[in-house]
């Protein structure tokens, strides 16, 4: 019996999709891959969708099925080999389905000027060189979980459109508004709109993360794994706070820190409103 | 010029070292490896190292020098080829030097019975089945990092000295006092002790993390990923407690969870102090 499908990797669509694996042709190309099922319904839900590809040698799953029978007019449905999806895969269990999404076209300055006419409390986390994939999804998982408004990555940061960032994220990436801008320029706006801006450091001048204010509003930055946040994000800080180390452990990981950072936050205004 | 030093992986040592990257292997020798400088380093300062393995075919940085210069009698060095360290590697990048160490014999039952002795307020973690290496290597970070006194880990947990456990650690094993123990069984013994048990969970009578007190002995119990606590966990709390997810996500990573948790504990019982 004939194959209905996609089973050359050679196929130009597929070697096209295939460069999506790296940062240089997601940038290309505007798009990104997304792979297991949970993570195509996330995206079909809040994002856009130009192809979904499934393994028609496997026997599909309910989430699968779900997300191939609920997306909207207009997406391209391919049906292709085992070969075809391992190829499209970074994971070493391939899942069997894999959508292509465009990559958001959210407009910095007018998000700003939208929300900041709507709220007066916003709760920005801004990232200074995250490197490692793993923490950028957990830390943007957490964010949209703590009810942070919005994430700035700045320059310097891993792909936030890479495979293992979109996995760890557990689909938040499609829910929370993600920029990726100069954090110098970004703080400096912030500041101008009356902004506070809280740097994560170890610095000997830095207090408390308990001990400073969260109410009004405020963006908190959080730096590289190794190196911390830059002296330009030092320089522009209103409070410089840390997380007490009570034991020999050098640090925290940088999730957990955000962690610890925005649930604080949210606490705070939480006591203020009771 | 001969090479001073093992070659062949398959010398006799090489391969008895090898199957130390296996659970069975850990389990059969009571030992366990420890890859690159700064974890060498770490196992010298609080563990029992039986040998060190470096590659002699590379150029040595600071921090391999200093472990192999500061180790205490009776540790066999060995040097050897890049092949055989790229053989006990379970790292893309062989960092070139490897540790085999002894695995804790700490006794549960005396640490216990010394700790509550010694001190009132101790704070405990439970790990009920956490899965993922990375996760249970950063909750141990955190503990180590927020002055939790030990943890235990329950039966049907990753295993503790996985490799990618060790590294996400960033040593902390090495410090911080770890078992791994029937979780229902160190429930049970804590409560006669007059322990209060915190379980983290979203049932439906959880109140919030914030919302409980943390100042007498405390053990907070955090759940497998993706499942959460056992039933026979949540029969024996004291308290169900829950950290309020404010977004869409579904629930925090579990190092998160853990982090948000314990400073809560700190920050409640320095206010208690000051």
């Amino acid at each position: 019996m004939a194959h209905e499908g996609i089973t050359s990797i050679q196929n130009p669509q597929i070697k096209r999709l295939h460069q999506l694996l790296d940062r240089k042709g997601r940038e290309a190309q505007g798009r990104f891959l997304v792979e297991g099922a949970h993570l195509v319904e996330e995206a079909l839900k809040s994002a856009e969708v130009l192809t979904i590809l499934y393994d028609n040698e496997r026997d599909m799953d309910a989430a699968c099925r779900r997300a191939l029978e609920n997306h909207p007019q207009g997406v391209q449905v391919i049906a292709a080999s085992s070969a075809v999806l391992a190829k499209l895969s970074e994971t070493k269990s391939p899942q069997g389905i894999v959508a292509e999404v465009k990559k958001s076209q959210a407009d910095w300055s007018e998000w700003m000027k939208e929300k900041t006419a709507a709220q007066k409390d916003m709760l920005l986390l801004l990232l200074d060189e995250i490197q490692d994939p793993g923490n950028l999804g957990t830390i943007l998982r957490t964010a949209e979980a703590a009810g942070v408004d919005g994430v700035v990555l700045g320059k310097g940061s891993v792909d936030l459109y890479n495979g293992k960032v979109m996995r760890s994220t557990m689909g938040s990436l499609f829910r929370l508004p993600v920029f990726t801008r100069s954090l110098s320029e970004v703080a400096d706006e912030w500041k101008a709109l009356g902004g506070h801006l809280l740097v994560s450091t170890l610095h000997e001048k830095s207090v408390s993360y308990d001990q400073v204010g969260y109410e009004q509003k405020t963006a908190i930055v959080i730096g590289n794994e190794g190196r911390g946040v830059s002296a330009t994000m030092i320089e522009r800080a209103d409070h410089l706070v840390h997380i007490p180390i009570y034991g020999q452990a050098e640090s925290l990981n940088a999730a957990v820190a955000a962690g610890v950072f925005v649930y604080e936050a949210q606490r705070k205004r939480k006591d203020r409103l009771s």
